[in-house]
């Protein structure tokens, strides 16, 4: 059982969960967040009463080919599944209203003073890092980090697009930064993601609702030719399509993060491919969460990775709904609930 | 000036160089072949009169940002260029009939005793190797055997599939087999090559007209799940998606070869891509052709790729025409032309 500390989270996340699904209710929401180890399991080992962990919506067994591959994060086992509701082993909620079970959410529910996850979804993270910032790293900055440092993987002095200034794509960008990037170039529909992206080291910008031309050309004569990487982090089949065909041929690399709708299909004409393009799909980052995640919250403690200027907003969890309203408004980026006040 | 030694020929290579081109006439054919340096022009410190080489229909100029990325070899002056009937530095034909001029095709030209090509088209190779087999080197054989080594880069042990058992598809096998993979499954539309790619390490074969639903469940099935690395070298373009999407989730990587007609769309779910597939092009198997043929070359050499199961007919210049027949029938797969008797 875990204590939940802290909270993040932002609207599209459950998209990512929902899309196209039955939604399952009465259910405990959340799944960005940091805790305490409060009691373990019988045959859990590797975790102990008074552990820090990051609780997260993907897990790793261990075990499987994905767990043992040296590229995969998808655990077989433990791989996100939006709607089961129950715990693995035996098929039964740990919450319960009135007697009635009340449905888990991504194995999380972190919308809840305490929680109850499988041991291989739960990171055991430095104790000294500070819950209330390290908590993000449970999802969306972790994506987008991943994303760039992972699987696009920029040269130092290259050129990367980030299609998309929410914290998942300017997290893209914080990649992009840490990589050595000379021009991160961001994209959105919305200008004023643009004075906030400066401050993740991103160069140009391009506000897709001032072409009436594909962004990909716009792109491409802006960097000669194409950018080296791109990051898709907006969900939106127009810019996976851009991202794609915005990289740069011979070595370009263009890696999709956001989740699309249902029914969108990725086009493009096969000659984009043959001329020496790469297309890549990440699912959290391709990090896998125990074993890396560790890591990423050192890369915070060394002051490699920013984490203070994702964090706009904090409010304690009994107005959990004003949250919500500034994620309507697409206001700021996270918004950190505190369980404790 | 080069004098040809020995030209082998394929059909799709014309379409390679003609799709939804004007063609130029006239024009003398011909790109995969082996030769003699007889003389060379003014600057040129990197050949001799008497070396071996191979003419390829795409260049090095070993200075544009192509030739100096560790992965492109989209030379930007001498990349394939099927519409261009005369020589880079002066914009002339060298060939004529009765004072008119007749197009060079592809750089190369080689249905004929001499040609002129430039030096940046041409790979020294050791003496010692037989031009009569080497010869095939020069284009589709490369091409298949790059696409497998040097981009989808199986690893032990790992299953392959590989679509069209042309010349370039056997290659991609050849490559499989070299690389050490387990599984080879062969994908063609045409029975009769399989008995001929059980020489190159094919294992399984998947008859395309043998099936009513997509070829990318039925690999599943067989694979548990896909095949760790595929590549294309149909140029259909169902065949291109069913090679993307046969590849196992996690850590698959495809690769299309094969040239698509004009209108195709390349159209797959993005979920295919975000589930952590890789998708990637090659044009001459990624291979630099001064930097990297004498090496591939070597690996013939060192009996490590075997060439001779490549070479099903041989004639003499005189019966080219016998040459058309073969391929127009899909006879066999090489045919080495012998320009000297
Ligand atoms: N692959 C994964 O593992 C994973 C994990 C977490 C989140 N995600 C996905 O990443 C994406 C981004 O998440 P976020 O939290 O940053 O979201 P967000 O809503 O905060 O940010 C999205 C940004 O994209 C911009 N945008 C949206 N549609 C656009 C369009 N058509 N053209 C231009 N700009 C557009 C918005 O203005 C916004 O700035 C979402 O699709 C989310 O589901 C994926
Ligand atoms: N990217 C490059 O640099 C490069 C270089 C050389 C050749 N190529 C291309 O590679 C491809 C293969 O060349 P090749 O010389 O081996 O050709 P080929 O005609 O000898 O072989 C093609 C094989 O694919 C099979 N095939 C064709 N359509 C099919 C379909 N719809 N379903 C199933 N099987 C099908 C045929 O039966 C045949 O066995 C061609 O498209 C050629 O243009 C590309
Ligand atoms: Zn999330
Ligand atoms: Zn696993
Ligand atoms: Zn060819
Ligand atoms: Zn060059």
């Amino acid at each position: 059982m875990l204590s939940q500390k802290h909270n993040s989270f932002n609207p599209r996340n459950f998209v990512f969960g929902f899309q196209g699904q039955t939604p399952l209710f009465p259910r405990i929401f959340g799944h960005e967040a940091a805790g305490v180890v409060e009691s373990v399991g019988e045959g859990v080992s590797d975790l102990e009463v008074g552990d820090h962990v990051l609780p997260v919506f993907t897990g790793e067994c261990g075990d499987c080919r994905h767990c043992r591959s040296d590229v995969s994060n998808m655990c077989d086992l433990l791989r996100i599944n939006p709607v089961r509701g129950v715990m693995l082993a035996d098929g039964q909620s740990r919450f319960s209203i009135n007697g009635e079970p009340v449905n888990h959410f991504l194995g999380t529910s972190t919308f809840s003073e305490y929680t109850v996850v499988h041991s291989g979804c739960v990171a055991k993270i430095n104790p000294l890092a500070p819950l209330d910032k390290v908590c993000i790293l449970s999802c969306g900055v972790s994506t987008g980090l991943g994303a760039t440092l992972n699987v696009a993987k920029p040269e130092r002095g290259s050129s990367v697009a980030v299609f998309g200034l929410g914290a998942v794509g300017l997290a893209a960008a914080e990649g992009a930064r840490i990589a050595g990037a000379s021009r991160i170039i961001g994209v959105d529909r919305s200008s004023k993601r643009f004075e906030e992206a400066k401050k993740f080291g991103v160069t140009d910008f391009v506000n897709t609702s001032e072409h009436d031309r594909p962004i990909q050309e716009v792109i491409a004569e802006m960097t000669n030719g194409g950018v080296d990487r791109s990051v898709e982090c907006t969900g939106n089949i127009d810019n996976m399509i851009s991202a794609f065909e915005c990289v740069h041929d011979g070595w370009g690399v263009a890696v999709l993060v956001g989740v699309p709708s249902k029914d969108a299909v990725f086009m493009t004409k096969p000659i984009n491919v043959l001329n020496e393009r790469t297309l890549k799909g990440t699912f959290f980052g391709n990090y896998k969460p125990r074993t890396d995640l560790p890591s990423v919250v050192d890369m915070y403690m060394n002051k490699q990775l920013e984490l203070e200027k994702f964090i706009t907003h904090r409010i304690p969890f009994s107005e959990i709904n004003k949250a919500f309203e500034y994620m309507v408004k697409g206001e700021g980026l996270r918004c950190i609930i505190s369980m404790e006040d």
